[in-house]
């Protein structure tokens, strides 16, 4: 394909996301199709000769069905991972530099862009200056909050070993720490690291806040210790994912400190919040954070996969992943003036990835972050001040973000499993209605509905006009329950 | 932004690459700044106020200095990292859509196109039909080999410990192998799963072929059974990084066999010849492999990043990797009837990568990949031939693809360190001029130089330009030596 041929092409592709998204709201937010039904839509090999992009492009009808729409301004599920137009054409023009910036000189612009653009996010918002490249530390972008939590295990275990975890191995049982909130991305990187799943402490939380009780965190460690394992690392989390709960970072973070643990901060969903000074709060004590991520790709606007990765220390960093082969020796390397991102991550090739962020924080500009952020905080009040209003269902966490958990309460007499039961089929129909997604989770042991709010397109109309269908499918389903009684 | 800005918009930005790609010639292949001068050009802090995207475009001249051409026709470093003006529009869709694959339900065409796209190359590339999804393995899109071996390395614990490694962690030392030419990644992977690199055998290689040796193979599993450890993984390699070597499947394989190895054959770059059936020879023996990767990133016209993975066993991999919260189950998921690939890599989200294989796959068809992989040989070839026409020059390796090593002869009396340190020089000549870019490896403890080709603009006479410049820089740097002696 020429470059004029890609033009065209390039048009006709700009111009079909356009209308998708002109027209994202007519489609039903959850697809609805069955196991295989896309699958059985597509030939069972390759073509032999070449096809006309017209011909693929016309058979994108035949995948639509099958898309869950994440940018439909009625998605309401997980946490949001939203993208913004920017942060696409940022994108697109990372996709067409193709470069692959594992090395500084193997594209300096893509490592000294990235840089620049993880020292502007520790300006907006507001964290430890010790995180920017001209201090101790610095930032780097990982795919997702998952690898972050990885990186910063192996980096734990490398301190807790005294430094010989990457030449033997694990040789003793280590030990992790997080709250029985924590997310599973934790547990998954344990299990990676070698660490295994049954060395992983869940450690209990406040009833009411849902929030890692550092009383308890300090006992289990003392009871590890006693026991013979090493305790190694704590994950704290603003923002978990069942109800956006802040632990206690101050009271956690002295406790690592005294203990010698490194303390990674997992705020995947709720860290894009501190670019608002009104919300700073949610990060008190992030001070004692050896590392830190937060997930741009989701309440950031700019497009999955993009999670924001500091450390305090990168001497640290670099000592435990760093491999060195012949072939990737070059002289920028050896002078030690430059970052080679390869050593900050688990895979050695990367992509352009700060080109959306940079397409992202300039067009918006600190103003228009806020400005995305303020709404969500705004519609999740509102429509959390709507499930107040209906006595038949309770809110059942703090609305410190833009995530609301919520559920139909137990009527007198129900059982608890019935109270599930009717939670459950009232998501099974919000969700084959189409107009909207949500998803659930348990809090002590309650099924509990989820409503997150992220979209740059949601705006209060799509707000009420959930709440209302909400409220019209539980009547329907009260309904049906009084008739079969 | 509208969606009739992003309109015009993004007609600008496609408008820019078309025009980048018109004129990537001229530009020097390897950026040519010293460290920190990219970043000197950006603003200290993120701007207050959003800007134009018309600004920040503008500034795109700025970065231009700071990039490495990696799509340039005269870029032969490292392994090329190729990608095509239909893989650009397929991953321009996928930001787009910005769906997000964890779940089968979180966009169901994402799981069942990336499936159908991963049973397409099975056929594709003649690999053995356990890897197809209606046998009992599957493919999957991970970011890089890297990340493909360290999975292939935790299912492989998990078989060795008799799947009690996710649980448990590392409970005795393990080993895996690999020959002293493999990959970085194999001592990475085990690294970050806590084997730690003092557990990683290098293998023996053939000293003319650099492949590995399978009678060592087999003394050092003996050796290594016999001091307490437990093997658990080889990972053979069809394409070496340094020469493009291929080790012997067949004696490995039924080694690993004998032995109940887990045996992972890392294909990253020479994978993609496997669409030739006059090249298929080189995977003689992949039909031992439990799991297999190759980098359509690499030479298969497909933007980084997408690596293919394939297991001959599903089931094996899910368990080893399988973690379930409460939030993230669903009917699809509990019905058994679904893939969802979340469980089957390291971290919990995805992208919808299997867009730009489709438009790749489709776009060049089974006859347009063939004749890219043919023209990259034939290119080879034919400056391996240029390389032996000049007694100055030796090639120092077997050339089955399109790599070639060579490096200037020793001189009558000189010490290798002196024939080095020439080759050494004249590579950074090479690199200097801006004309194309080459890397570099040792062999056999001598500095070589590689010349690796894959860019879909590379034609004859690029590779003849090439050479003339490598003769002309060799003539100026002989003349040097000679008025210094």
């Amino acid at each position: 394909m020429t470059p004029e041929e890609f033009r065209r092409h390039g048009h006709a592709v700009i111009d079909w996301i356009a209308d998708y998204w002109s027209r994202i709201e007519s489609y039903p937010v959850l697809s609805q199709v069955t196991p295989g039904e896309i699958a059985s839509t597509l030939p069972a090999t390759a073509p032999e000769r070449g096809e006309s992009i017209d011909v693929i492009m016309s058979d994108l009808g035949k995948l639509l069905p099958g898309i869950t729409h994440w940018q439909h301004p009625s998605f309401f599920g997980y946490f949001p991972a939203n993208t913004s137009p920017p942060s696409v054409l940022g994108d697109l023009l990372s996709s067409g530099f193709a470069v692959q910036g594992m090395l500084w000189t193997t594209s300096p612009a893509c490592t000294e862009l990235e840089t620049r653009m993880m020292d502007w996010l520790v300006d907006l918002l507001g964290l430890p200056t010790r995180f920017r490249s001209d201090s101790t530390g610095g930032g780097v972008i990982q795919d997702s909050a998952s690898s972050a939590t990885l990186v910063a295990t192996l980096v734990a275990l490398h301190r807790a070993s005294q430094g010989t975890w990457n030449q033997e191995g694990i040789r003793r049982r280590y030990t992790v720490y997080t709250s029985v909130q924590g997310h599973s991305s934790i547990e998954k990187a344990a299990r990676i690291a070698g660490i295994g799943d049954s060395n992983v402490r869940l450690v209990d939380v406040d009833p009411t806040t849902f929030a890692m009780r550092p009383d308890r965190l300090r006992e289990m460690i003392a009871e590890d210790r006693a026991a013979g394992a090493v305790p190694a690392l704590v994950v704290a989390t603003i923002g978990t994912t069942s109800t956006s709960a802040i632990d206690p970072l101050p009271a956690i973070g002295e406790l690592c400190r005294q203990e010698g643990l490194w303390l990674h901060v997992d705020a995947a969903y709720a860290g894009a919040a501190a670019v608002c000074e009104e919300l700073r709060w949610t990060h008190a004590g992030v001070e004692y954070a050896d590392s830190y991520c937060f997930d741009p790709h989701k309440w950031l606007l700019t497009g999955f996969d993009c999670d924001a990765f500091w450390v305090a220390n990168r001497r640290e960093l670099i000592q435990a992943l760093s491999v060195l082969p012949e072939y990737l020796r070059n002289a920028a390397s050896e002078s030690g003036a430059v970052i080679d991102y390869r050593d900050w991550q688990v895979p050695l090739g990367r992509r352009f990835r700060a080109l959306k962020l940079w397409f992202v924080l300039r067009w918006y500009g600190a103003e228009g972050l806020r400005e995305h952020i303020r709404t969500g905080v705004r519609l999740a009040q509102r429509f959390a001040r709507l499930v107040e209003t209906d006595e038949r269902f309770e809110i059942v966490a703090p609305v410190p973000f833009s995530l609301v958990c919520f559920r139909l309460r137990p009527q007198p007499g129900e059982s608890s499993q019935d109270t599930d039961a009717r939670n459950e089929e009232l998501l099974r129909r919000i969700n084959a209605s189409g107009a909207l997604l949500l998803t659930h989770t348990r809090i002590d042991d309650r099924f509990v509905l989820r409503l997150a709010i992220g979209a740059p397109s949601t705006e209060t109309r799509h707000i009420e006009a959930a709440w209302a269908l909400i409220q019209d499918l539980a009547t329907e389903l009260s309904h049906e329950t009084t008739n079969r009684s």
